[in-house]
């Protein structure tokens, strides 16, 4: 294969983001060239075969009505969903120790909270006269001087932990009232029928990218190249990944935030884009699976569903594959948990979690036949998952710079995107935005 | 010049911190090599000749008398000081409009603040009981629960910009009181005698830096060779900085925290450095100089100090150069206002900044002899000043990870000192502290 390219765009990641605006361009001929340090298309989704026709999706692999993007997407490159297990039966509940929070009165500050979110600006929530004032404070002290129930703070907590993979001491109150307005409403986060849990997909998330990299061809997606330097001039931009250089008349720049730090950029990037490198860190999460012969939960009429702030996995879920006779429990480790977790030697790591599955499902839990286990924020290339958040004085001083281009460079990625940012749809959205503005230069 | 190497200890940045440790290493005897990106030693100071034998320190500029390192280290290369010009005299004050502030009841504030400072453990401020909490809250969030004077919370947060150069609601309460604790006391920080305002060194502070690495040599401090690269095994490291690559037994890192995330690591690190990379950000200022035929406000009796948050100016000293008869004005322009000051074309900026000391010096300092503006933020080997703060959520998560080495490799700068955080004198502590773990390793 060559070293040496001449295209017109040269798309940097082949995550969601970086294929989603390849294969648009492509569909409007112009010519691209997708670098990935990786050597596997997906970034942040990444589904690897188990045992018994399942498959075991590392991250990200739910997807919600409202998310129409990734759907269509999906459906372009034939790739089907089906409904999440677990929306019905019991569900296992410890909050502070209690096994029933539904009289929990967290409605009031979930009121609140979309009540401020429905007034933001989508596209520019820094804007917002309160905005300077939302984004001074962190989540946590919004919910200490207007939470006054402890065990109303500590469900909510795990709520917010769950959504974001950040404790609310992380996170700016702007930034969360940001998420819940490119989602729509906290229910729409949270919930599984009719919002972003509903639904995944026939072998695995990756399979949108997989086949969108296919369809795109060996030629144009290499694999195991680093991206180490952008060049910029009036005429065309020379990137560098290795032994490739190619040069191009733009560039996107699909990568997490954080990570596009590592690049090169000559002329250097202006200095209110290298602070925003610094100032959104990706969330922290372990998934965990454990395979068994059968969903043996469900006879017990359990939904596989578990909430708990009193062990390290805050939330499990059915995560069984419908081609498979096997059940798979998804357990997901977040924020501090995952912090201490990954303190952990390894072989203990999976004792500890092992025995609180076993403590929710009983002592069939115990004798998985397949396990596994996945830190993002060991992963040299994301660093981190499910995305990034911006913690206070984040948004209002940086926020303008997201998607701001800066001569031939683009940026995509799923913190870019004002609609479910974060989110798989979020991620292609942004590989859509960006595409738009790439075609709308080159005209 | 050869660009193959075998040496002993690497050190990536030729700033303060990486030079001290350097000549500490070669003070025993240990063959030390010092790769820096710019083309000139000294990192975050930075001296510049003005006209009639004036000198302009773009950059780190005061030292103080319980910074015992930095003092003892400028006393070993023959680095003098002399006092702070304008310690005596009128100041212009307008905060809030208000031209006194002498009786703004800021004291109990203060108080609190030093209390609770007083009480952290130096080196692991994250193990104090009360961590968590004093970590959950922007320093904002804090000045508005417990500061209901309007003035005073203006007053304290002119003051918290010229020490942060950032703003209240940047900062993570545990990150201000750690400042305080690492310096001694809010006065420390702020007052000019005996505090660190106190001095300057006699031809500008990067003479430090300058003479340091005249006595290293020039085969051992190369400079405008970025390093890439730093890939360890058991036996020891290769560092690759372009054409360069130097094998050795240890690697010192010295740059400004953000800036390691450029270095591709093998292996890489782990998940925990890489995210205190994105967890620490260095504030922003952009310094402004002008010289002047002479000191002309001293005639009026005026200090030559200026408080003011009416403007994109928050401080001015007399910077004036003892053997010039030359004056010069410094003005600070910090956090919100420097960023808002840097999307102004640059003759607007000149134009704004000479009116704002107009309207306190009068008309004859219209004209300056030249005039001088460094923004450090758009400096590619920077990104920031003076020094890192961490925002909410992390010292408490991240603070462990400061100064732990990782296998062969140490890490060094201002932002890793316990004592006199970000100031010329951690620098100093923090390069005395890396070649002391170096030199107990190599033993």
């Amino acid at each position: 294969m060559t070293n040496e390219f001449d295209v017109d765009v040269v798309i940097v990641g082949a995550g969601l983001a970086g294929l989603t605006a390849a294969w648009e361009l492509r569909r409007s001929r112009v010519r691209v060239l997708v670098l990935e340090a990786r050597d596997r298309v997906g970034g942040r989704t990444w589904t690897e075969q188990g045992p018994g026709n399942t498959f075991i999706d590392h991250g990200g692999q739910y997807v919600g009505p409202t998310q129409t993007r990734i759907l269509a997407l999906a459906e372009e490159m034939g790739v089907t969903t089906f409904k999440t297990y677990g929306a019905e039966g019991d569900r296992h509940v410890s909050v502070q120790g209690r096994d029933d929070v539904s009289q929990v009165a967290i409605g009031p500050a979930i009121e609140r909270f979309e009540r401020m979110a429905a007034e933001l600006p989508l596209e520019a929530p820094w804007t917002h006269p309160r905005a300077i004032e939302w984004d001074a404070q962190t989540v946590q002290s919004w919910l200490l001087a207007q939470v006054p129930d402890p065990l109303a703070r500590a469900l909510l907590r795990v709520i917010i932990r769950a959504v974001f993979t950040a404790e609310p001491d992380e996170l700016s109150l702007l930034h969360l009232l940001t998420y819940i307005r490119g989602a729509g409403s906290i229910t729409l986060l949270t919930q599984m029928d009719g919002a972003a849990q509903e639904r995944r997909f026939h072998g695995g998330a990756q399979t949108v990218a997989n086949r969108i990299a296919a369809r795109l061809g060996t030629d144009a997606v290499r694999l195991g190249v680093p991206v180490r330097r952008i060049e910029q001039a009036r005429t065309g931009a020379l990137v560098e990944a290795g032994e490739i250089t190619a040069r191009c008349r733009r560039v996107i720049v699909a990568v997490p935030i954080p990570l596009a730090e590592r690049i090169t950029f000559a002329p250097a990037l202006p200095g209110e884009r290298a602070q925003l490198h610094q100032r959104i860190s990706p969330g922290v999460t372990t998934k965990l699976h454990w395979v068994y012969p059968t969903a043996f939960w469900r006879a017990d009429g359990h939904s596989g569903r578990a909430l708990a702030d009193d062990g390290y996995i805050s939330v499990t879920f059915d995560n069984s594959c419908p081609d498979s006779d096997h059940g798979v429990l998804v357990g997901f480790v977040e924020a501090d948990a995952a912090r201490a977790f990954a303190r952990l030697p390894a072989a203990e790591r999976q004792r500890v979690a092992l025995a609180e599955v076993v403590r929710v499902f009983g002592p069939r839990a115990a004798d998985p036949i397949a396990r596994y286990e996945q830190n993002w924020l060991e992963e040299e290339w994301t660093r981190g998952c499910y995305g990034g958040n911006f913690g206070p004085a984040g948004w209002t001083r940086y926020g303008a710079a997201l998607r701001a281009p800066i001569g031939l460079i683009h940026w995509a990625g799923a913190e870019t995107s004002p609609i479910w940012m974060n989110y798989m749809d979020g991620a292609v959205r942004s590989g859509e935005r960006a595409a738009a503005e790439v075609l709308a230069a080159l005209d």
